[in-house]
């Protein structure tokens, strides 16, 4: 499989070239899947970090003349803006051009590109479960795939070869490949991922400046991806917003579980509720 | 400082010596702080890991025995048998003893002990904020203590030379101290810790088996501490009810005002929310 891509991507091209786009990019080079690495920025500052750190070959201000030449071409932008810049740059992809994305969200992107391009070119969704609350290819690691899962979300109109395209590039990268629905994707991450980041968020939110010092690891752990780009988090929200409003939901309910059981003192009902997250918890290594 | 209790503690007793209790023994020893430090067991076994790691000289199963002759006690066993075991040893202390805890709570630690024990040894409530969701001495650090900082929670009848003695103890640990009430401890670690370990519970108990292999760090960063022992944490909650219950209310605000946002769509709040909760968390460090 990984040979299959390396005979293939000439090209590469990468739009966004942060955390997780100049890590793509990086680990693409280090391990010979694409002659060429473009990466494409809106400003120069990004695009020079992403050159200084080996991310990237060559960097481009237009996104039209970095994808001409592109095999496979990677959106590494905020959710938000993916779906238009795919649809955007229809006229400039070459024919036979693969498309995917590194979006956290699955559906609003999917469905805003399905049917929108030319018959000549392909896109799959791609969701790499990997990344940080750190911004910038200066954070880019060549491993940051290595053993995670990267979901793919082809519709009924994904052609399985660029599937398995695809599926082979994230391979290449080190990646486990799993395939699902767009939907199935955005209710599994509400909960993995975005209710996470909520809750860590509320919680930091509540500090007050003068109990900074009785922090601990418990705290800082906890709250830890609260560190995350508020821009990008809220467009996330807003893109998943009803899945992410339903896994809220469910934690509120056992919050109020939590709170009925300290009020009336039930304590065996504590221990149990404590005793099942723990199970759950140490069912997922460190 | 560290040099008055080098010289003065012959013997250190450590009841209970999973890790934090461990952890003491082993700086303590490494740190020439005791002449002798034995340590008390309800069970073989964890003596048996306890002197194996060198966290302490002499294992004990009969605590009465071993508080005889120690100059300084530290009872590092869980919060709702603290209290009681410090008065049950009233008759064992020798004169001039000076006894401390470790305990996560500390109003009704200290209040069940506060004018119950005679007036030729003295206690003073400790709360080291460090450890981690493991258990056992053969997590024990030297080093857990560096940096951290230990409150102390003397009250009204607390002889101010008690407070000195303690505080240079942890100090030598290499600990920060902290002078508070044990009411002002128990709302700001309600707040700090309980609340962290509670609503990391809430979340791990969410995860479905099949959506393990879709966490990645967020998850588990998010739910870390809530590996940790259920028994211990229940005592903590009912230690600490009415200020983890308010502590829980503000935070079940603060995510109906996020439900609210997502529903109304009100994304500028919801923009405004990550972003306090970002600064809050950076101006903690890593």
């Amino acid at each position: 499989m990984p040979q299959a891509v390396e005979q293939n991507v000439s090209t590469l091209t990468i739009l966004g070239v942060g955390l997780i786009g100049g890590s793509i990019g990086l680990a693409a080079k280090q391990r010979g899947l694409a002659r060429r690495v473009l990466g494409v920025g809106r400003q120069q500052r990004s695009l020079d970090e992403a050159l200084a750190v080996g991310a990237i070959d060559e960097a481009h201000l237009d996104a039209a003349t970095a994808v001409r030449d592109a095999d496979l071409v990677v959106f590494c932008t905020p959710v938000d803006r993916i779906a238009e810049q795919v649809v955007a740059l229809a006229d400039s992809y070459r024919p036979g051009a693969v498309l995917t994305d590194a979006g956290s969200t699955k559906a609003a992107i999917v469905h805003g590109i399905d049917g929108k391009l030319p018959t000549t070119v392909a896109f799959v969704g791609s969701h790499p479960l990997a990344g940080s609350e750190k911004k910038g290819a200066r954070f880019a690691e060549a491993r940051l795939f290595e053993g995670r899962v990267t979901v793919l979300t082809p519709t009924a109109r994904t052609d399985p070869a660029t599937v398995e395209r695809v599926s082979a590039f994230w391979q290449a990268l080190g990646s486990r490949v799993k395939v699902m629905t767009p939907e199935a994707h955005d209710r599994a991450l509400a909960l993995t991922s975005h209710l996470p980041h909520l809750l860590a968020s509320a919680l930091a939110g509540l500090l007050p400046a003068e109990l900074r010092e009785l922090t601990a690891t418990g705290f800082r752990d906890t709250t830890r991806v609260a560190g995350g780009d508020p821009a990008l988090w809220t467009a996330i929200f807003a893109q998943n917003r009803a899945a992410v409003g339903e896994a809220l939901s469910q934690l509120q309910d056992r919050l109020q579980k939590f709170r009925d059981a300290l009020h009336d003192g039930d304590w065996s009902l504590i221990d149990e509720l404590l005793a099942q997250a723990k199970r759950n918890r140490d069912a997922l290594g460190t």
